[in-house]
């Protein structure tokens, strides 16, 4: 990394956040980002019935933080439970699941629900996690009151996953990152925008970023991660990128930027990854490897940023960043990786 | 099937078409479908640099008959010529593909395409095909005159194929049917139905019919075949299913009968193929096994359809029904196949 007076300077363009978690880097160290010293946040059997909760959103809310949790019940089929907590470390995760209705008022229930993200857009909150229609693809709900749920209609056909919406609309229209898929554990995968007026009807779609490059880290498949921060230089997108090895597929964290106004257009994306599975939290569990974020809390004063991210399948984890380091970091490592630049094809 | 007085009455709702091909069901036979005696109607090396055309779609057109046809040149990438037909039959088939342009007027070549279906919807005619993006999926162009093909942005991210337009609106909106898949030779395949108001952006999507049931034609993967027929007992859709063998997949021709205001209802389906690989062009070729429906030409005066399938990935061929007599063979030989009364699921 370079010193700090050649790096750029680079706000985050959003709200104030002086209670989100913090801890400084550690003294000597220098990667980009860096864990949390208490990590796992979320322990396994966090609750009665529920073996282990991990691919998990928070955001601010009402003074506190707010959590939908991807909560694996002891029988193993995934549903979305919600969380409260005062610091954004210690959760209070209630015992049942969130009740959706459909638009109708109806109860709605999904047969399973998987890796949540959570974004506010204007003056609501959407909720986007992996739903099965026959075959899975992206759920979609909004509250605002974190009380009651309404389900919309899938915007999308089967098979896809890794839906995230972006926290404003770009010319008028919500803005939908999503990842398609197969029907099992897909061995492929690449990032696409798609966008929508009305959250029913959804078009203009665009490939955004490939897997592949230099780095083997990301060969395999890449999907979008935490709902992208707004930032002076562009939109920060944290997301996954996977190997597949002889034993099975490793899961790390990159980043990248995307074109403020275009957001399908990469500006900016690490050649390197920026975390990977490596203390025995991310070594070991129900699913060995993996680093899988889901969200960020940030604070537009002073730039920080917490990244929340499962941990093997088992457990939540907590990174810190500064979005001037983040940045200046992915512009750094840019590696333009085939395929991000359209090629004319959309 | 039953005798002709236990029949019901069905009418195709549609216009005359009194130059379609036709023969008379042969004597002695109780075939639901029939072949055309002189088949296949386009042999191999059809034209100059082209080795095969097979999966095509027809109309008529300025009192003749138009062809959107799959042509793999030598060099076995796919791409759409045109063909003209007096009869239906005996086809003309221009030497270069179809050149499409942007919706800004600028040249646009699809990578490859394939599979092609056509409908006339209002004043305008649309191509469907399988077209590349990162992947396949649903590529579609208008015409009003068979001159200027303007291309219109892919509805759908990957990977889908088998994308069939409706020929006329329901409720307002455009339906249109596809096969959501993977990447490769998919292993799996239901048929679903989105709609839009515009073309543009797409909604809506319900689950229409399942692979499986308890025959064994359709067991691995269904898809929509010509675009669907509007008769006085709903939409008639010609499909094909498919079956994997120790050998190979077996493509196999069905029918079914969807509601004609909801057309995500099935109200029928027949649980046997209708048609079925057995003469030389269907059983031998690129793909061993394929009879794959793209098209009809159907006469409302006398319910006469002529159906338009490749044979084999090789070859077309063309094949008989009376809509009185297929319809009542699906009604007859329903089976209702789990995941078509949607189970509460959208």
């Amino acid at each position: 990394m370079k010193g700090d007076l050649k790096m750029k300077e680079v706000k985050i363009i959003g709200e104030s956040l002086s209670n989100m978690p913090w801890q400084d880097r550690p003294k000597g160290k220098c990667d980009p980002v860096w864990r949390y010293t208490e990590n796992p946040i979320i322990n396994r059997n966090p609750i009665k019935g529920v073996s282990r909760i991990f691919n998990s959103a928070v955001m601010p809310y009402d003074n506190k933080f707010v959590g939908v949790l991807r909560a694996e019940p002891i029988n193993g089929r995934p549903l979305l439970h919600l969380g409260w907590s005062e610091n954004g470390v210690d959760w209070e995760i209630e015992e049942e699941g969130i009740d959706f209705i459909d638009e109708d008022g109806k109860p709605y229930q999904p047969r399973y629900a998987y890796d949540p993200r959570l974004v506010k857009v204007e003056d609501t909150y959407y909720i986007m996690w992996c739903t099965d229609f026959f075959g899975p693809t992206i759920g979609m709900a909004k509250t605002k009151d974190f009380k009651t749920f309404v389900r919309l209609e899938n915007p999308f056909l089967p098979f896809n996953r890794n839906g995230v919406l972006f926290p404003r609309k770009i010319n008028g229209n919500f803005i939908l990152l999503s990842r398609p898929s197969d029907s099992g554990h897909t061995p492929f995968g690449d990032i696409f925008l798609s966008e929508s007026k009305d959250l029913k009807f959804w078009g203009k779609h665009r490939h955004v970023m490939s897997k592949g490059g230099n780095g083997w880290w990301q060969s395999m498949k890449i999907g979008g991660g935490a709902v992208p921060i707004e930032t002076s230089e562009g939109w920060l997108l944290f997301y996954h990128g996977v190997v597949n090895t002889c034993n099975g597929y490793v899961y790390s964290m990159g980043a990248a930027i995307l074109d403020i106004d275009e957001p399908s257009k990469v500006k900016y994306r690490s050649g390197n990854f920026i975390l990977t599975p490596e203390k025995w939290y991310e070594e070991k569990g129900f699913v060995d490897n993996v680093v899988f974020p889901c969200a960020t809390l940030h604070d537009a004063d002073t730039g920080r940023i917490a990244i929340y991210y499962g941990a093997a399948d088992t457990y939540v984890g907590v990174a810190f960043t500064n979005v001037k380091d983040i940045v200046n970091y992915v512009i750094d490592t840019h590696e333009a990786i085939e395929g991000d630049q359209h090629l004319g094809r959309i």
